[in-house]
């Protein structure tokens, strides 16, 4: 079983992650959760290169970096975790690569699905939770969290962040294009409602479509 | 004007190209040399980590580390290099990829292909220089420079040495694959010759293709 979280940063998939952790580990459901790109010894070097490098890296170039780092994680964490009944539960899939790399960066797709294909080894998610946040919203969460005034600080920003509002208005436009087109798969939620309600709609949905999620309470 | 050199490591690329570039020099024609994965501080990080690694990396982790570098190298230094009038002399470009990847690895040619378009941006050597060695000879020589005995010690070896003989047989049988279908744009040589008889065979050949060097002198 894998189910991904998909949504631009600040929207709060790392809140409800922790949520649906808390609650498999407590109903004695195996389950890791693993972000991308990350997971492996040479994908968390590769995400320093990626977040920190304050040099601009192409959009191809980002792109087959994310892939490498995906395709280590997937070969080596996710299809053995899977092949053992672990439900893994993954912070960004590829969705993220067609919404970001795809429509934001504006990579020809067909290549795109390529790469994809190459890279995740033809896995698809059994379920992806998208949270849905406009960037202006998704940027004001991110700096109150860091305490910071609302008036931006440029130099606070990583790389990702200074592509700007207007990347992220792309972005967020083609995660909704890649729901559009992949209905049975997504699950949208608004990201501005209560945290406990987006997660109790999380379960609603996990019981309804897998019968190994069906003999969870909910509190 | 791009220039590059195949070959497996050991096959004397190094030593060709450092004598090229003095010749170049000498004939105030404007040349830089470069090698792959490295060039940009983005790829020469990854270099790092692709080269040092003890631990295993996928062969689609790989390849898709390596287009990383490439890209970020074509885009960033030699497209703007040819653009400007330089000669750009390449340690290795998508050969290297076609050879390890596909023939070593075995990774499917076609996806490769999309790969390495997306990662050369459709860029083509105007002449390829391949250094022909048995993996054997190339070992050989590589300890004999490293002044070690000919009894390998296997821990003195990097992550691509350690890969095997077997790998390098496979990849040399690619390379000379390769050749056949490019035969216009390779250029044959027997690695093993003395390296002053292969350095006037790629002037000739320099000299024989391209008006642009048909003045320099051979000594």
């Amino acid at each position: 079983m894998l189910i991904t979280f998909e949504g631009i940063d600040g929207a709060g998939k790392s809140t409800q992650i922790r949520k649906l952790r808390k609650l498999l580990i407590g109903e004695h459901i195996d389950s890791i959760t693993l972000r991308e790109p990350g997971g492996t010894e040479v994908a968390e070097k590769v995400r320093q290169i990626l977040l920190e490098s304050r040099h601009e890296i192409s959009p191809i170039g980002e792109l087959l970096l994310f892939s490498a780092c995906r395709a280590e994680l997937v070969q080596q964490v996710i299809l053995p975790a899977i092949d053992n009944g672990t439900t893994v539960i993954l912070d960004r899939f590829f969705d993220s690569t067609i919404a970001y790399q795809g429509y934001g960066r504006e990579i020809d797709q067909i290549m795109l699905q390529t790469v994809i294909t190459l890279s995740t080894f033809s896995l698809q998610p059994d379920i992806t939770f998208y949270l849905d946040i406009s960037p202006e919203n998704a940027l004001m969460r991110k700096f109150s969290e860091k305490s910071l005034p609302i008036a931006f600080d440029e130099s606070e920003l990583d790389r990702m962040e200074r592509s700007g509002l207007d990347f992220f208005r792309k972005v967020r436009r083609g995660y909704l294009d890649i729901i559009h087109k992949n209905e049975r798969r997504f699950v949208l939620l608004d990201a501005l409602d209560d945290p406990q309600i987006i997660h109790k709609r999380i379960i609603a949905s996990l019981k309804e479509r897998f019968p190994v999620f069906s003999g969870i309470k909910t509190r």
